[in-house]
């Protein structure tokens, strides 16, 4: 076993999810991730935790949605699975990133309204995402696997604890802030994040990590944004994507690509025209796009806006935070352009407010 | 996909568990089986059943095992799942059949007792087990896959309706009988099974199946066997085994090869040197022997005997069965002898009673 390997599962299972005797465990993997299973069983066997497997695979998904008639129930036991569950490490590997491409949109709304409950249930546990390097996505990337892993690798296998401390100092500015203006090219928004809480991204519930991120208020955005970085949706990529909000709702909308699947997911529900974060990237070790909103949302020196769902910890007891069954993150460059917190320079063409 | 694949995904959704809307369904499954698996979401979605699939890995046990101390605990948020769950399918299909080997015998049994909880609820769901063909299992019976595919899936692919009615005359004569006698090569052996139940073994359970079994009289069980084809115990093999039996009880014993773990089996506690089963193979497709038991003790024209405890359903209320913590099958081939129940002839040269 690449050693890696064996580091990767040690850090899931000591800094992200802290697991303890006794701790009842589910993976979430595709099966090209074996490697990384055996790994965290390994780890987890030494904690004394209590794992359990789900298969996890867009194939198999894809082959019950398009054979599913009517609108999808939640699966109760999977549920009762969830509830018990103390920690859920999810493990990203597919072996092919458009398994999903042919299932019509609606199926797969219906599939995350089903899901809802299960998904709900989630900010209650110790969490953590990451992704296992394989061909599809060093492909998607446009590199080799053996340059992917290299990739893949740097960016996770960091001291996340000195990542936290810097990232303390743009989570504390948030925390403060109320009016957040940001300006770049064909870009000019606001909104307001007063009673908010600015989250500390450091390797725990996302691996890798580097990003600090805060729900704005949803109706307080007001302006147009241009993502000149693709918007990857259920495996298929929306480009050029241009919003316009009015008291925090979309009203315009285009892309230059798949502006259909755009549509559809605006149409999820109410929810999913209006915003659930405000994030900024700061991992340098992610140094390029790799249509892995994982890596791509963390790449240093980028900010991006999730429509959708707020993530509960983002938003503060006195705050207000965005709810529906979607969260669909959409990143901008920011090597170009500010980023303002009443009034103060937090991000400038590139270089953080303790950079500047 | 390979047509058989999909077949063998109908067969296990519509006839072995009956999926139904709605159904919470439990797959259990190596990751080496994803083309079965794709083929039952297919099929559970077709019925509005709700599968969540449990990755099987002996590899990832065995690292569980060796790093972990002390006792092992039940896993609350799995014996949730089995709670919740209408049907259970179990898919075999590991990539390497000695995945276990080096785990301390003492840590299997503790992984045994936590898991009792969870095995225990399977008795109150529609429940199927089956096999995926895979190399290590191809190599095992000495077959190319190619060879072994077709082996399996002609086993598997059949008409379980038509198995189900022939096998009820077997399960009926079994029934009514009182005195079984079986006589063939170096064999003139008696038992009673009056009070007992025949099981009817077609497709549910096990799949593949064809097999009537049913529990003899622990007591009444005199002379003499030869087993002429291989027992497989804890993965190694004993061969040419002579058994005569007194009051019931194994009073010689003799093997030809790995006599000693024979005799280790035979004293593992008093009822391991009793009858638990007495079974009969139905199976033509099944036309050779595989080191599976799976496959082995329903090939057409044998029967099998079984030390040890007999199945709960094969005990009469009125009847008896043995009890044992094991519980062997050794496999007869009967093309040439006869079984005879209350003196009449149910099997004779590899010809059941309705061939005759």
């Amino acid at each position: 076993m690449d050693e890696r390997i064996r580091k990767h599962a040690q850090i899931l299972v000591e800094w992200s999810t802290e697991i303890e005797e006794g701790d009842n465990v589910i993976i979430s993997a595709n099966p090209e991730a074996q490697e990384l299973i055996t790994a965290l069983y390994e780890e987890i066997g030494k904690k004394g935790g209590k794992p359990v497997t789900l298969y996890r695979s867009n194939e198999a998904s894809a082959a019950y949605l398009k054979n599913h008639e009517g609108e999808l129930q939640t699966p109760e036991h999977k549920l009762s699975l969830f509830k018990e569950a103390d920690a859920v490490i999810s493990v990203r590997g597919d072996p092919n990133q458009k398994a999903m491409n042919n299932v019509p949109g609606e199926k797969v709304s219906s599939m995350s309204r089903a899901n809802k409950p299960i998904n709900d249930l989630l900010s209650e546990k110790r969490t953590s995402l990451t992704v296992f390097p394989t061909n599809s996505q060093a492909q998607l990337a446009g590199m080799s696997l053996e340059e992917y892993r290299d990739f893949v690798w740097n960016a996770t296998l960091r001291d996340w604890e000195e990542v936290e401390e810097k990232q303390e100092i743009l989570k504390k500015k948030m925390d403060e802030a109320s009016e957040v203006f940001i300006k770049g090219k064909d870009t000019e928004i606001e909104m307001n994040i007063a009673g908010n809480v600015g989250v500390n991204s450091s390797g725990k519930h996302n691996l890798p990590s580097g990003e600090v991120y805060i729900a704005p208020i949803p109706d307080s955005v007001e302006g147009e944004i241009l993502f000149d970085l693709p918007i990857m949706h259920r495996g298929k990529e929306i480009n050029g994507v241009k919003l316009r909000f009015e008291d925090g709702e979309v009203v315009e909308y285009s892309a230059e690509k798949n502006e259909e699947i755009l549509e559809n997911m605006l149409y999820t529900d109410e929810g999913a025209r209006r915003l659930g974060e405000l994030g900024i990237g700061t991992n340098r070790g992610i140094d390029r796009f790799t249509r892995n909103i994982l890596f791509d949302e963390k790449m240093g020196d980028t900010i991006h806006l999730a429509l959708g769902r707020a993530i509960p910890r983002s938003v503060g007891e006195d705050g207000e935070g965005n709810d529906s069954a979607v969260h669909v993150d959409m990143i901008k460059d920011m090597s170009e352009g500010t980023v303002e917190m009443d009034g103060e320079t937090i991000l400038k063409d590139g270089k953080f407010v303790w950079e500047l």
